[in-house]
């Protein structure tokens, strides 16, 4: 769908002058709203209304067309009636536009002839070189430099501070909403972006151009699916390099979520579990409901530095309030260190009944003793042992005659601790809370939403990259691709990637096995191997635990007369030899080709955890180990493979490599095969590695 | 540790005349505080300073003693310190005294020394009949009556509304914290209460109170743990049948929190999943942050009726914060039906390009045409399929020209259907959402917030009854009480007790085995039982699936001969035999003695459920069928029971009659037995019952 990839959204988003076709004098009418919001808040470049009944409009000379302009519009705004915008946009001249506002609605999110309008109008475009937004958006924002390329009534209400947030909503009342909670919460924008039906610019464009923006500093995003999923993944990754964090809704998590968000939408909504499979790979923050994407937001962009690891200090005049939010921590994966002996002591000194083990209680001591409250913080910060520090002063925050020792608090940590992001939980005055958040403070009224806030963000900075470039075997390349694949073949191209499997053979006769047992040495299985026979027990195809020639040669004959008693009709391979398995925890990996976003890992645990509580976590392909890594311990079922029931340990790095091998194999060879599946994947003990026991393999049709 | 339970609280919390020891001219002083919160607030009764050193305190004549006061003090504060409390209070004369607030700390938070002062300022007030609030408490505040008994600085930055809420904290910090909060959301108190080291009264104390205060319609508490268990049953079940909602907020959910919940308080903190099985029961419901324990007092002082079910009704003007509702309504459990076919069609009518489907969009054309939110809400509503309205109307709520509209649609909604609750999201002014509020409509900014709370509250009338009179049967009071229990004596009380077990026989020798085999018939399994033999197939000592009279006889024998070889030392006190066990899913049932709370019931799956999952449901006993049923269906795990992976579902009546069964038995005999484990209880096919295959019964020590 994209249009002109490397042109720059530049001139679109940044322009030196702006066209507004049907531009109108009526307060209220969509086209008299971005004129006069452009000259109320002082837009720096030109602005040209274009109205072909009107000599002038809201004092500025109007021309009729925009083939009556006489040099460049950089931006031209269409706020005409669907059938009447192509129209419109077809007499700017090569160059003269570099980018178009769609306002109106009636385009593809109406039908048919909608989305045929639309295709025309996107084939105007792109011949003359203009990136379109929208159209049936809300246009844009550029807060500082007071461009109001909208109908959004949301700025007449009052406008946001310039700040560093960039903010691109798929949806205009989602992102009107959000416009005026940036605003309620003091949240400083430099960009406000609706994409509305994205027949050109989608969500990922904004964001990679935002990413590059110098403005921007935090990127907010709201989306309801997305097309090109490529794009999606080079957006998020170049705000990753920019150092740019990520914080992300999109609608659909659930089932009913899903249903509601698919006959919203005309956009493919592809599954969810992969995308948040993608904002975990890729270091976007994933905010399920508005409070958190704002609380999200709001510390990525006040916190000065993020915290580099999960370790906290609480640090509370309430020991009550303080095990609450140790609950909080808990939940929220953060780990509550304790504070070193001396520094535990010397507050024991000041404060006999205080609590110096963390979460850190002064009690309401502090009230009468100020000094408290910035010696203990500095004794527990002393030896680097925490990442962040949450701080709950209960209601002391209304008390002005406190506000001094909390201001000196804060100053002081951030001028000694600047590497211990702090956020502090207490009703302050609205003012106040300004103050404390130009320091670089977060303050919450709810302490629970600090801590899960600083869960949220803790080690964004330390997650391992989301596409490694690690060289993909040139064996794996060379496996064949045929029509189909036995078991024994499937095994075959597997190993050839990389993934460890066991030595087996597909033999064609009893001498074969015999040879193959032989070479195993210890006591092998032996299974019938048919492209018709799908449960090999139930015909008698399975021997198990074979020692020594004729055990074997025995076993083979048996097995094919069975078979053939069974299933006369069956196509027969050979009988397959291999090992006898170890004892480990058995794994089931797999591969599926997403519509949006190609190749996707999957990894769970056997049984129950698969089948009854779907405990599986996905990972986009390719990825290297340490991707690997977390979605093995994301599973809830994670303790199982750290030596639950009294087995031993797993080898879990070692299945993490299978997993990288496999999603190495499933992206280089993504147009060969179409499912993967292995299943069991056994995790064995400690040091002894991981084994692909039995894998199916379906190419692409 | 409950002094005078029979006493009321009505001369402590409802007093026509309050002393205060230590009354105190010096502003901000502890002992100045109530005095002149007192006269500020216009407390109509009787306020008498007590201090030895001044004739008058703030204007009102002063007493130097209690002995000295004339009359009654309905209530004493004690503002004193630790050492000086007793002594003070000493002095009072039977009656005259019914109640006394101590503020000071030093008492049992601060060691052997503190706990001795404490220990006998209980004493003092016990043997003069006075009922005891703290010590090492901020006191209370009787809003209606204006009674600042406190000397937390909260009133003095501004009062809460008189309102419906009853507010009972353990800390004084959340409690002045939550005070604030209170204040600032416009929620409107009855009574504010902190009960700090709880020496007499304690929250269950103030609950029940509040359960029979006419003032108060929904009780909040916040608690750290309770040492009379029977006691807050009671208040629970009052409160409950006073129809007064409770929420509550109980710190230490996670092993983070308990522990510092337990440095913190010195009160037993007893096992958080016993609480929160203890909230199930009896309907609180426990709210995990500040935020949503104010989110839910807040919906059930507003609604003036409940949600009678799960059944919500998404309207918006936006599709995509539609479905982001629908997946908060999944995650809250509650359920999204269609409107019906002629309201989805009268609304497609209207707007072409709206959805009639939950959620609801009526788009953005409601701007223009306002009368399509009461006419398409009224439409959804008109045939009873759902049980509240959840509304979003975006940024548009704060929109002058358009509040008539919303106003109207309010008044109108709950005019015409008082039985759906409703709830807006929307940024409203203050005042506008005050006005909304006092129409019975909940407004939130965040909808996710909204749908939470609908989803915490909805149903809360239809839930079971946490303990329903349910005559124990006299059979298992019969059973016998031994030293100790061998397998087959464990089946035999639990059959006693109304428990289904298998028809097994302890047979004493071949004989007896061949008797009991011919009786049950089908194949039957065998095991030696002995009190030293914990593993029996370790040893031989099991066989299974034996027929007919020699195969019974040559394994009782084998047995035997097994049993002897591997452990001559073991005492033998029989072989069971009993009918092969049939095809089901593997349950876990058993109950333990809590300190606290006494009997409790776990129900959990088998296997990796129980063990890597921890999995369970807990219930006090004794309960009945719906209780059990709701404990069965609350673990995760339950889509095993209802017939996942191809097995058919499970007789989860009968499961939860056995498990009603065990909490009768173990409330009954709570006191000769310590702990019962049932493993396996076997889950059968619907219609085909349960059956506890395995038992181990502990008799107290």
């Amino acid at each position: 769908m994209t249009q002109n990839p490397d042109s720059s959204l530049t001139r679109l988003f940044n322009p030196r002058s702006i066209a507004i076709v049907g531009a109108s004098a009526t307060p209220g009418k969509i086209g008299a709203m971005p004129v006069s919001l452009l000259r109320q808040h002082g837009y720096d470049g030109r602005i040209l209304p274009i109205n072909p009944r009107a000599e002038s409009i809201q004092g500025l000379p109007a021309a009729p067309d925009l083939a009556a302009l006489g040099g460049e519009a950089d931006l031209v705004i269409l706020a005409v009636p669907a059938a009447l915008a192509a129209q419109a946009l077809e007499q700017a001249r090569p160059g003269q536009v570099g980018g178009a506002v769609v306002f109106t609605s009636g385009f593809s999110e109406t039908g048919a002839a909608g989305v045929a309008l639309q295709a025309q109008l996107c084939e105007i475009a792109r011949d003359r070189g203009i990136r379109l937004l929208g159209p049936n958006c809300l246009g844009y924002m550029n807060v500082r430099r007071n461009i109001y390329a909208t109908f959004s009534p949301a700025p007449a209400n009052g406008t946001v501070a310039p700040g560093g947030i960039g903010m691109v909503s798929q949806s205009g009342a989602f992102g009107a909403y959000a416009y005026c909670m940036a605003r309620d919460r003091g949240l400083g924008l430099s960009h406000w972006i609706s994409t509305g039906n994205e027949a050109d610019v989608d969500v990922a464009d904004c964001i990679e151009w935002l990413a590059r923006d110098t403005d921007t500093r935090v990127i907010m995003t709201y989306m309801e699916g997305c097309r090109d999923g490529d794009k999606l993944r080079r957006a998020l990754s170049a705000a990753r390099e920019a150092g740019k964090p990520v914080v992300v809704t999109k609608i659909g998590r659930t089932q009913a979520g899903a249903q509601a968000a698919a006959s919203h939408t005309a956009a493919l909504a592809g599954d969810d579990a992969v995308y948040d499979a993608l904002f975990r790979q890729y270091g976007a923050v994933r905010a399920r409901t508005i409070e958190e994407f704002f609380n999200l937001g709001y510390a990525l962009d006040t916190w000065k530095q993020l915290p580099q690891g999960k370790r906290l200090g609480i640090f509370t005049i309430s020991g009550g309030v303080g095990a609450l939010m140790a609950d909080d921590a808990q939940d929220a994966g953060l780990s509550l260190p304790e504070p070193a002996a001396d520094a535990q002591a010397r507050l024991l000194e000041r404060v006999p009944f205080a609590s110096g083990r963390n979460p850190v209680d002064v009690t309401g001591q502090v009230v009468s003793e100020p000094g408290l409250l910035l010696a203990t913080a500095e004794d527990m910060l002393a030896d680097g042992r925490f990442d962040a520090l949450a701080v709950f002063l209960a209601a002391a925050g209304s008390s002005e005659s406190l506000w001094p020792t909390f201001e000196t608090f804060a100053r002081e940590m951030h001028a000694r601790r600047p590497d211990v992001p702090l956020a502090i939980s207490a009703l302050f005055p609205p003012e106040r809370r300004r103050e404390l958040e130009r320091l670089g403070t977060l303050v919450f009224t709810d302490p629970s939403a600090a801590i899960r806030t600083i869960g949220a963000v803790a080690g964004l900075a330390a997650q391992p990259d989301a596409n490694p470039d690690q060289a993909i075997p040139a064996a794996q390349t060379a496996a064949p691709l045929l029509a189909s694949y036995n078991e024994v073949q499937a095994m075959d191209v597997l190993r050839l990637a990389g993934l460890p499997v066991p030595d087996c053979t597909l033999a064609a006769d009893a001498d074969a096995a015999a040879r193959a047992a032989t070479r195993l040495g210890g006591p092998v299985v032996m299974k019938v191997v048919s492209p018709d026979i799908l449960h090999k027990s139930d015909v008698g195809g399975v021997k198990l635990g074979l020692s020594g020639d004729d055990a074997v040669r025995g076993a083979h004959a048996a097995i094919l007369d069975s078979v053939r008693t069974h299933r006369p009709d069956a196509r027969i391979d050979g009988v397959l030899v291999a090992p006898m398995a170890k004892k480990g925890v058995e794994c089931i990996a797999g591969v599926h080709c997403d519509p949006v976003f190609g190749p996707v890992v999957m990894f769970g645990l056997g049984g129950v955890f698969v089948e009854v509580l779907k405990d599986v976590s996905f990972r986009l392909a390719p990825f290297g180990r340490q991707q690997a890594l977390s979605m093995i311990r994301e599973i809830k079922g994670y303790a199982l493979l750290q030596g639950a029931r009294g087995t031993p340990p797993c080898d879990i790095e070692a299945l993490a490599d299978a997993l990288a091998a496999l999603s190495r194999f499933a992206y280089a060879r993504r147009n060969d095969f179409s499912s993967v599946e292995i299943n069991p994947l056994l995790a064995l003990p400690q040091g002894s590695g991981a084994l692909a026991l039995d894998a199916v393999l379906i190419p692409t049709a």
